[in-house]
């Protein structure tokens, strides 16, 4: 177990060592981390070694001059700069935050910019304002649309984060996949087949190989076997109002996360898209009156009856959970992620 | 075959006969009929015998004056004071079209409204002014949410709409549960079984009957049998956006569409509820720029590699090219979907 204060001060020293302001290895460094406070390993520390090697290959930009580039009273586009998204994501919410405190909403659109950690944190910013916070995101091609051989569309995930008055957040955070990439990845590790519906083989056909993608495969949208053109427009959807809006690459174009496989020639844009917005509970009614009926959606969805050995949980719980459990005991680290994460540290001169 | 204008004329009839002023009785007609030649059957004429037998229960206000009762420069709730939501829904989305027009974009929540047709009509509203337009409502409690046993959700909508260039517009519409209940009415009128993944039993196991929901038996989220977290939490933010921002009712409070059924008592809210949603392409980026890279990303995704014997769909198409076949040839309807229409037209003189 690592606490999550030795690996908040060995990722900033990280941030900082790859030439990030103070300020910016800051958030950076926070937003990283709450996926692993979570509970979603596979957003987390886990890919420090990523990013850096991002850096390395020159395609992150260390010091980002974030920027709105076209706006309206509720509306802005922003030029990421080619900065971390988790540098970017955060500056781009609070503008849709302080849109939606002038006119009641805000919406802000997202071009060159990098993978941003997980959705459900830059929606959860809306929370403290009493605001209702969105956030989506495109991402490298892994997923086919129904009935295609190709992969065009990322497991691009919408959050939607809800406050409520005595009862915890409603924050739902899905990828509009069946399965995320990073169940997959665990599958992969442990060598076990994957369910019927996450998967598709280079022709079109069902698999349950969690390598799959390394021979052509690829990822279902959400709906599987049975109904993944709702997905399929869901992860559209994303991708549309994360790029195409913005500017950003979209579908196949969207680069890679990972350094060793090179951006598309011919991009349609600059960098991948983020999408995110904020809208004032009480610009539609009182606050209280909002957040008191919240508390009595939650509890009347939880108290409800539910199947033997289960209950019935709200979006958002088990990752509350996992965040009071961390907090306390530690986060878990793999040995490879550790093994990756000493290795950052020998190059940066960083104790881990 | 009935002709799109003939059923017009008669449906016009008939709203007109219930007490709708003119302007209503024409705005109802051409949001109900819109399902009928997009190719959603359930949703068309084939409804207007229950809408009558509402008017009839007194659960409908014929002469209803819709109106704003909070707002902000970008969102406004609006009160459809017990209307029909055929017509409080086109008058909701416009004044999310003016909000943005004023100031980027414009989202309107709905309370004390009946079932306004299908989402996609609405969300089209934005296409002719170069906007992106969502629909959303709430609906009669049919869906477990994962690990429950109650019905507790509707099949709750989402729609988007979004314009192009050359190319005809996106328009996703999609009920967030595995299948829309008109889609197990016509298996029950065909006396076939359920795909795995669509129904619960009463006891929440896996069900193919497509009766049980007369048994205790619920409908599942979309992700079925291995993801339905995911479409609960989009039925959940639905029914969030829809009622407990508006004060509409929600979860299980919502009142069933037929009349043979009460509303429950003690209800949370007026009504049920929808969110309407309008933003400007213009507030992100040059119209022309918007709509040239959606054309790209259609024509991408359209010509992308497929499945043998089958082509990839942009969301939008299978109705789109119903409409063009059902303007030209006509509309089907089912002897029973003419029985009830020929006792309707008995019922207040007027000939089918």
């Amino acid at each position: 177990m690592y606490s999550y204060q030795r690996l908040f001060d060995f990722t900033q020293k990280i941030f900082l060592s790859i030439g990030c302001p103070a300020e910016d290895a800051l958030l950076a460094t926070e937003t990283l981390l709450s996926a692993d406070l979570r509970g979603i390993d596979s957003h987390g520390v886990a890919r420090l070694v990523g990013y850096v090697r991002l850096w390395e290959a020159g395609r992150i930009n260390p010091t980002p001059n974030v920027r709105i580039v076209h706006e309206t009273p509720s509306t802005a586009t922003v030029d990421g700069d080619g900065g971390l998204g988790l540098v970017v994501a955060p500056k781009a919410m609070q503008i849709a935050l302080e849109k939606a405190k002038n006119v009641g909403s805000g919406w802000v659109s997202v071009k060159n910019s990098n993978h941003f950690g997980i959705a459900g944190y830059h929606a959860m910013k809306a929370l403290e304002h009493d605001m209702i916070g969105m956030a989506m995101t495109n991402a490298s091609p892994l997923v086919a649309p129904t009935y295609s051989l190709e992969r065009l569309l990322g497991t691009n995930p919408i959050a939607v984060a809800v406050p409520a008055n005595e009862q915890p957040p409603f924050v739902a955070d899905l990828a509009t996949t069946t399965a995320a990439n990073g169940k997959l990845e665990i599958l992969q590790r442990k060598n076990l087949e994957a369910p019927h519906g996450w998967i598709q083989a280079a022709d079109g056909s069902s698999s349950t190989n969690p390598n799959e993608l390394k021979d052509g495969g690829a990822l279902l949208p959400l709906g599987g076997d049975t109904g993944s053109h709702k997905g399929y427009a869901l992860g559209a959807v994303v991708d549309i109002f994360s790029a195409v809006l913005s500017g950003a690459n979209y579908g196949p174009w969207v680069p890679p996360f990972v350094s060793f496989l090179a951006p598309p020639a011919n991009p349609v844009g600059e960098g991948i898209g983020h999408f995110f917005g904020a809208m004032r509970v009480d610009a539609f009614r009182p606050a209280d009156d909002f957040k008191n009926h919240m508390d009595n959606w939650i509890t009347t969805f939880r108290n409800s009856k539910a199947k033997d050995g289960h209950h019935v949980l709200i979006p958002g719980d088990p990752e509350r959970e996992s965040e009071v459990i961390r907090l306390k005991e530690g986060i878990p680290l793999l040995p490879p992620v550790v093994k990756d994460l000493e290795g950052l540290g020998d190059k940066f001169g960083v104790t881990l």
